[in-house]
């Protein structure tokens, strides 16, 4: 019998730290043995440049576009301990739907069996998700992925794109659809933002996975062109997203999510805000108690 | 004979001050004696908010959603000094196309000639900028606005979300769609943001409009849920927006721009990565002068 190859989405509110954490997390997964493919979905196609010193790869449409027929390996290549990289890519901007790179791609490898065939353990799926149109919610709607997880800060924007995201994941949830791992708390700074975090995890009955530190080391590598695996493996850093690897090579069971209204979603960010203010004007001792 | 109202689509990087600073031009122009229409076309639907004291509005498509026939002054509402204020929603999370929301919005306006009844001079669209796909590129490609201007501060993200904007409005320029009228530099901080925007707009030929310091005074106003035109009318700040209406309400003659392929503004923005650190080692006084 085959083995499963377990199949990850992770998406968040770009600019949020989503490939620096999922680039991490594949150098991780691979030093423990796995076979890690990590499919950049962003038009942008720069989610697998810290696991090859920095250096962009043509992505699946630009190659596409170049010639009609494209054999995978063309497209697929190697990264930093033997991680395999590919970039979706996307279409012209303002021409057709930004989603189109990741169907094309997708349906190119199952075509030609390309996860049995590298023997994959693992393919982890980076995902803009500022904009869950119908075209980025491709790997939770085909049932692409497995199971999603949502990088997000304590930030109001951050959290939004992740309520969002499992508004899309509740819709396709009875169908077939990936279900919600959990959230991986990114740039967590003062205790309060692991308060907010904590809270918007409770109120959407998903749990955090792990808590990332806002981190220099992370800066400092990725200046480098490298993750922070591969630059300061002695860090505690590094350590943190070791972490987050064994989490997640362990992980099997996903859910649904409870996400807010928007109604809902706004009232509760106000509280917080109130309940901030409230803290810097030294009232209340803990951000979480007013809630 | 009609007069011809002035449509302006304004384009630019989530996050990036976008609403903030086309909720002032309204405040502004509306100032000077002009009717305007500000049409959020972001589906987290924020767009008017400093507008209104804060507050949200009803969206076009989550009206129709809840009946069938909707009419034009059910979903406008009226906001600071007369400005007519309409969100353009989006579709659920995770289905259909993003873009949706603001095609919908235009046809029920024309198709109920509300823009000439309401007598308008200008009506600005505020456009999420970060994915240019085919659902946010409608009012360039539809012709529905005449001149685009995008919001950018010096950072490579904010430029490159302006350039794939180039892209989209270069690819339906020769089709009748609308052409680029300028940046809106933001954010203006130390004296080598400018430069760097300056170099990427002479690179691109196109024209920077206005130049708008980043200022606590505009945080101060939107904590308070207003522009800064009404919070702080006197504010050296309200007089860079006042500055910024006046050249927009002048402006008549937009052009294609030249946008820079990929290669060539990842080059470019590392070397200006070069010439920063250089600055920061104190070897050349004018980061520009290395370009």
């Amino acid at each position: 019998m085959a083995k499963k190859i377990k199949q990850i989405a992770i998406y968040g509110k770009g600019g949020i730290g989503k490939s620096t954490t999922t680039s991490n997390l594949s150098a991780a997964l691979s030093q423990i043995g796995l076979k890690v493919m990590q499919f950049g979905c962003d038009p942008k196609s720069d989610s697998t440049n810290t696991l090859r010193d920095g250096k962009f790869i043509p992505t699946v449409l630009d190659t596409l576009r170049e010639k009609s027929a494209v054999k995978a390996s063309e497209v697929i290549y190697e990264g930093f301990n033997g991680i395999y990289c590919v970039e979706a890519g996307g279409p012209a901007p303002g021409v057709g739907c930004a989603g189109r790179g990741i169907i094309t791609a997708v349906e190119l490898f199952k075509h030609q069996k390309v996860f049995e065939e590298l023997d994959l353990d693992v393919v982890i799926y980076d995902v803009l998700g500022d904009v869950v149109c119908g075209g980025f919610a491709v790997p939770i709607r085909e049932g692409i992925a497995e199971h999603v997880f949502t990088v997000s800060s304590s930030d109001f924007m951050s959290i939004y794109a992740s309520n969002n995201l499992f508004k899309g994941i509740s819709k396709y949830s009875a169908s077939g659809g990936a279900l919600l791992g959990g959230v991986i708390a990114n740039s967590m700074g003062p205790p309060y933002s692991k308060e907010i975090i904590d809270d918007f995890a409770e109120k959407t009955a998903t749990q955090i996975i792990e808590y990332i530190p806002r981190s220099i080391t992370v800066t400092q590598s990725e200046l480098q062109g490298k993750t922070t695996i591969e630059a300061a493996p002695d860090s505690a850093q590094a350590e943190v997203y070791r972490s987050l690897a064994r989490k997640i090579a362990d992980h099997d069971e996903s859910k649904a999510p409870s996400p807010l209204e928007v109604a809902e979603l706004r009232s509760w960010a106000a509280s917080w805000a109130d309940s901030l203010l409230a803290l810097e004007q030294g009232k209340i001792v803990s951000a979480g108690d007013s809630i």
